[in-house]
């Protein structure tokens, strides 16, 4: 069974380019092992309508979507009332965040801007974790930091609360040929197994250019033998086949 | 005048987190250099509706938009064929990319393949880049290589060509201080000056929390203004004033 997921970063930071997104490959790799794939993302403004949009889309075309971002107590971060209007629901506060957040003490006007964060969609659950204030679910659309080792901590303690698919296992194997040298047998080779997605990933390096492919499946024996059909192919056209690696 | 853009980045690779992509933050940060702003970014999976689906969504709500990925010669690579039929024209063999990849010799084979990168859509121009054959455009769509050095030549390539915006430019401030600390007041900032962008960063290292304060906007004198009024709030909430930057 295939369990599919669409990622959605939230944050005017990483379309100005000032920040790196790196959550995106983080989770891609941290569900696959969950048994959910990846097959959408998408990068919004903290923009009101930017995001209810966007959470309405993917999580009709998703068992899962997972956002990053916007979840703090400053003025833009605006996910969690997002999600509440995605959902036409009222934000209400959640007494057990608001518990956590009074325990540490602090000014009034101080207290009063972290009680942002104890508020999360009516009917939601908690994702807790050790950093601070939990983020949380509705639905299908799991709502985590953008703060990347907050964000990694959520998607750990989410591990047994979602449902499992196939978990997609890969070989890769490198070879000193450009993607034209191996292209016209490399066409064939996926077009005898469907089943398993074989992709073809050019270098340029200083010392020389080359091709990883890489395979994808859920059936190792299937994947076993693409590779075996992918090194001989390197072989026969005069390459060197490199750098094998399975997962 | 504002002028946007959208970047599609294309590639199982991104998605199932096999590759980090940097593309996004270097087209953002480059983008703006020519005045264009980057609103919103998708990832797609090398499947032909949803690109097809990605580019239509994403050309007709921005002035510009830029594709990554899926221009090489193997079966994996689709984007031209889908730009295409996002467009609903046919694809054509562009004979300055013939002659090109002619001019490298090669055996049939691999020439039959490399012939898979002179086809454009109907009416395109070309991107032309020192690395390799050229990426194309058509309508307000700019197709690039997902190798980021040829990316970023056919990027450096598009200078002068497209249509020139307001450029953002920033200031920055880092405080020792958490988002809860300054949320109150950084609001009020906010609320005061509409047309700057305000965002606040927290981060946690190994010596110690705090917050960057990012502002973006066109006008300098604005700019300046804000942050001073940032660097006098800090220092007024016990806090330290570091790390200032222009842009």
């Amino acid at each position: 069974m295939r369990v599919s997921a669409a990622v959605l970063v939230i944050g005017n930071e990483i379309l100005s380019g000032r920040t790196q997104d790196s959550n995106l490959a983080y989770l891609a790799t941290r569900l696959n092992a969950y048994g959910i794939q990846v097959r959408e993302a998408r990068v919004v403004p903290d923009v009101e309508q930017a995001i209810v949009d966007a959470v309405n889309a993917l999580r009709e075309r998703h068992d899962y979507l997972f956002t990053t971002g916007g979840i703090g107590p400053t003025h833009d971060d605006i996910t969690a009332e997002c999600v509440a209007k995605a959902f036409g629901v009222p934000l209400v506060v959640d007494e057990e965040i608001a518990g956590m957040l009074r325990r540490r003490p602090a000014p009034p006007e101080v207290m009063q801007a972290r009680m942002r964060m104890a508020r999360i969609p009516q009917g939601g659950g908690l994702i807790r974790n050790p950093h601070g204030p939990p983020g949380f679910h509705i639905g299908n659309v799991y709502v985590m930091a953008g703060v990347p080792q907050v964000m990694r901590a959520m998607i750990d303690a989410l591990d047994g609360h979602l449902r499992r698919g196939q978990t997609i296992r890969s070989r890769s194997i490198t070879a000193n040929l450009s993607e034209g040298q191996i292209a016209r047998r490399l066409g064939e080779i996926q077009a005898g197994s469907p089943h398993i997605d074989l992709g073809s990933y050019p270098f340029y390096r200083a010392d020389g250019y080359g091709t990883t492919l890489v395979m994808r499946g859920s059936v190792d024996a299937e994947l076993d033998a693409m590779l075996e059909q992918v090194r001989r192919m390197i072989i026969e056209l005069g390459g060197r086949p490199t750098d094998e690696l399975r997962s």
